[in-house]
């Protein structure tokens, strides 16, 4: 039987290139699958055409954009999930919806192997290949540009040589990933650390300093589900696309930051993510308001060792779905209106509502109607300082003997 | 033998007439310490004297600025200590420090009572009482307000019944409690939790939206410690003196939250902490540099528990110490330079370099002179994904018999 | 309206002298209520009819024996629930329920007032009045023991000026909770902590040194519930009642421990448990080997979390109900045989079978058959230790220079 | 240069005959380097002499036991090492001070090779390798049972193509690793989970069935160090060896588990380690009696991720030693002796008592002398359930609407 390699296309001149290169390699067939997760740009159709023109038997186009925002970004809205307490999780969250559809394509085309354009030393390629363990463990695995050091260089010559039509653009400085839920931008410039970003590097932002008018909004939730915005009823999708434009146009969601990369060593990275941290901000300040203390305290735990999970490329392995069983048991109260300024590269909470609400003004506050039984406190500091205060007692008693 | 009750005086009205009411309810003398936390405001002879007309024995003023940068707000620099992800503990860490002053005192001057001005609702009397337990459970604590209903009108009341000379400002709307890390303001206005805040509240920092050129500086930390800002050294109480100037002229560290307080209850707070969050921020980029991905990600879980020892009043129990313990020791090579950038209310970190980097370039770069061996990945990622690779079969064959 | 008092009633003589005393101290009628937890000893109908004989207005039998087997010890099998490593919650899961029926009985009977028997330096009065504050808030709550320091000699003398029936048998020396799941012994005697337990203090354990044959069983799991013991069907009551009996008569399941009270202070506690202890050992044994590796490591933080939240009163807590959904998230697997031997006090695992197992023989075996790709284990090594060694350089750099 | 290797020797026929097939492969030179970690068996100076008969250039015994029982046994103890609850981490604590004497034979010797004898699926090749890159990591890896597929009948082969001399003992079913803390076994027979152990599997321990009398012992710990038997004073590795003897007369320290592998399988494994068993046992007793509650909660999980991380490898890793200082700051007041009870291959604490004990009587007491304020209680249950009465209250509410 001949082999059919599934290979991951996103229409650039390396993926294209690979085609031609994959048939040669494996002397079997190429089936591309090109998904649509709203990073814009080129016209899905267009992009579809070009793999066949590159000699794919198969060219498969998917719109995820809905199920991207719905399974996989919105899991993330709910674990506030920011890896090292800043990333959203960009790139993290696609692989392994990117991984679900080349297996189902494998699997409605007769598909042998599976193919992405990752690197060795950058946390994609083992996202992809534990998504394709843990999915469809019958699926061999290429990894072009690893396995066999295929590089851009190595792409143009081989077009050359074969005569594969490609547009060869001036060749961009950056390396990025872009989704709806934001994009990732890295470039040699910032391989020195001290380098500061330039203005060039940005798509989804506009420059924060630019003085625009602040733009507020109200985000409405339901059991952890951004469902309006303004009042206006909007799905997921609608909501990240909204608050990519608005927030984006006020310069928030831009990130600098110096990275632990799952294959153990550190890296320099560049994000935009307006409506994900718009989002997250909200939901974050939703969550303050609605979910008790101490189930509050041990889901920022949760939260971020699901962020790790998402980040090592374990979106299928079984301790994620029980960190999902934890948190999704704790939204169901998450219902409320959050009030947010967006200005100059800011989004400021600066107003909750809430039928679930758990803060009771008669409790709180220090005017009238106070119904707080102070004399209750005596008896609580007592006994919540008591074992602290037995220790320090021996304490100083060991010291003087 | 006469009790004397050691009272922690602010030169306010409350307590200064905290002074004969103290002495009439007790029978014994009062003995005012106020310590100086960089609070600012008035000159400190002049609420040492102030005591001392309301009918104190002793009236101790204690500069404690140094002390408090040194010995407080350095640990939680450290631990990038952020309640709730948020608030950098500014009333917090005061405590246990005016604790020690006050029974330092209290042991020098025959003390055989402590008093103090919270009401039974909040934090601080769980952090007064715990402290003064666990330091020196002998002392007797009288705190007023609680114990007595003690209040404002109460205090205005008793002056005038008295002739204790006050000067009957207008009220204030606001209760305010701040020190050099920041600055805590509460409101009957925010109790509505969809009200914003208005910009009377503010006195640490500038409203961001005012346009300001943006103000670009270096800090350079040696050990996790601030020691020069854009090359000049400054002691940590300068550091911070300097950054609530600089990073509070930008509107940097305005902070508005719903907070889980310790006695169970949900409250609004607004905090301005200008150079708590420009060192804080500072601080946690400066170990994305130079700690190790293991330790980080586990500081992480550490740092927010110690957030919420300090935050729950047990800066003196065991276990504060032994996650001290923990901290200390992963910040000897947090050593080398943040280039921040203060505009607008934000402070964004745009460069870092450090002698102890664990960056590599080398390893990093996808450019010439690339080190890593990315034939090694194959091998990782295969065992990084073996056991969830195995449950995941094992759940598909369960789901199919 | 006449207040109504809703009694946890024992049959003992401190909660019958409770009944008369009760409606003394409140002016109102006591409802006694009696919960059959498995705890043996007399007769339920004898104790209905003493609280009557006292002066109950109603008295109530409620066999929550199944209900306390399925809802209460189930769960704490499934979360390998052991206070301290050690401690399997004996009186900790028993108060919920009878929290729950003590509100029932309330709601249906017109109770004002809820009433327990338990001091005010234990656990027992926190789980017994936080289960009432979550469950009906409504509800008074009276603890004579606390409130009127209520004690053994004033029920006697009580008794005796107001004509109340009791058979004033010879003091026992000990306090002691009991039911199906264990028994709890406190006793002056243990108060000295170099004391060793006298024999006298266990009846739900032989002698472990008696020397007895062993015993061997199989206990058979379904998403960790026991199903079977040797073959036969069981019910969760059924196989904890016949391993009680089994284990028991091994000595197995004796505790001898001091232990972190929720007030603060530590106390020395004994306990027998003999069917909790196999059934968790066994199910614990059976996770080993149906649990994915990380997250069997993440589970035994959420077990001991959980195993606290009980101990510490909050049944009822949001936190408690979202680690259920983490922890049940984990049992669809755990299915399978466990083989035990049962002897001088130890119930040792001696094998395991499962058609669940993510033990692979062909992957861990030596010999013929080996499948494992040891060539794959070099890139991981390296892998694994790169962000350790990366740091260990720059240490060993940092020390030089 | 001559490259020279430094082998990780045993005195076994597969590292002797590994030798001269070492210098075979490399075309250099082998240096033997035995360690003594108290494994016992034979002298050590016939080990070194066979080492130079097979070939070897230089062969050095390095006496370690008590460096063994200092710097790896006696941390393992403060951190109340068990992987999976239940395993004392026997080879795991040993391959890092193997690593340190080879780094410095081969730092001595030029060496400019280290190689093992460890297979590419366990963990002590991780443990090595790791170990290697991060105290030396100029030193190359040569690992012949991965790298070469070496084997015991390939060596026997060799063996006689190149008339090495070696006594051919009937071949062991068993593998074997042990030390003065334990006894690691591995069989064939054993990887059918459902086969009980056999009885010529144990080494260190008598049949705990055997009915001997009871064996009462005090050990006496210092800040967590085992100082004292008996009353006698013992070193760490005294204490070692003299609870190897008496609780291996006992039959305790017997396990026998499905234990998580770092390279992603599970594996069937038998232990013996009486000493470690009861110092553990025996020093958890003892910070029941001296470690805070709160501390002692946490310390629970920090012991949990320390023998994780010795388990995987990561001796040297930085995490590492920050788990060590916090766990070093808990230790200063675990001092005090425990009774414990050897019988049957149970190991049963009876007794403690401490100068430095947190238990205190007059608190605990329900006898005469009680000084608990059981007045303090309400005010302390009331505010400890605040927080989810409010979200209770609100859940009842929400269910309602």
């Amino acid at each position: 039987m001949t082999d059919r390699v599934v290979l991951a296309y996103s229409g650039g001149l390396d993926t294209t290139v690979a085609i031609p290169y994959l048939k040669k390699m494996t002397g079997g067939e190429v089936i591309a699958v090109s998904i649509d997760l709203g990073q814009g740009g080129e016209d899905m159709e267009s992009v579809r055409q070009r793999a066949l023109g590159a000699g794919a038997v198969e060219s498969i186009v998917v719109d995820a954009k809905d199920e991207f925002a719905e399974e996989y970004c919105l899991p993330t809205i709910k674990a506030n999930g920011l890896y090292m307490k800043q990333y959203p999780l960009v790139s993290a969250i696609s692989r392994p919806l990117i991984v679900k559809h080349l297996v189902k394509a494998a699997q409605e085309h007769g598909g042998t192997h599976v193919a992405h354009g990752c690197t060795g030393k950058g946390n994609d390629q083992v996202r992809f290949e534990v998504g394709f363990m843990n999915t469809d463990p019958d699926l061999k695995i290429i990894a072009p540009a690893r396995d066999f050091a295929w590089t851009r260089d190595k792409a143009i010559a081989f077009a050359e040589e074969n005569d594969v039509p490609i547009e060869q653009s001036a060749s961009s400085p950056f390396s990025i990933d872009q989704n709806v839920w934001g994009r990732a931008v890295e470039t040699g410039f910032l391989e020195d650390l001290w380098n500061p970003p330039t203005k060039d590097l940005y798509a989804y932002t506009e420059d924060p300093a630019l003085g625009n008018a602040p733009d507020e909004l109200v985000i409405s939730f339901e059991s952890g589900v951004p469902v309006a915005i303004d009042g206006r009823k909007v799905s997921v999708l609608e909501a990240i696309e909204e608050l990519n434009r608005r927030a984006g146009a006020q310069g928030v969601g831009r990130l600098d930051m110096v990275e632990d990369r799952l294959v153990g060593i550190k890296s320099r990275e560049v994000y935009e993510a307006p409506g994900a941290v718009a989002l997250i901000t909200a939901h974050e300040a939703l969550e303050d308001v609605t979910v008790e203390r101490e189930l509050a305290r041990y889901k920022r735990l949760i939260d971020a060792r699901w962020s790790e999970e998402v980040y090592d490329g374990l979106w299928y392995a079984p301790l994620k779905r029980s960190l999902d069983a934890f948190i999704e048991s704790t939204q169901e109260n998450v219902t409320g209106d959050i009030r947010m300024v967006l200005q100059a590269g800011r989004c400021v909470v600066n107003g909750r509502r809430s039928e679930q609400s758990l803060y009771d003004f008669n409790l709180a506050t220090y005017d009238t109607g106070d119904t707080f039984d102070q004399t209750l406190s005596k008896g609580f500091v007592e006994l919540h300082g008591l074992s602290s205060k037995i220790a320090n007692r021996r304490d100083r008693e060991a010291r003087r003997s």
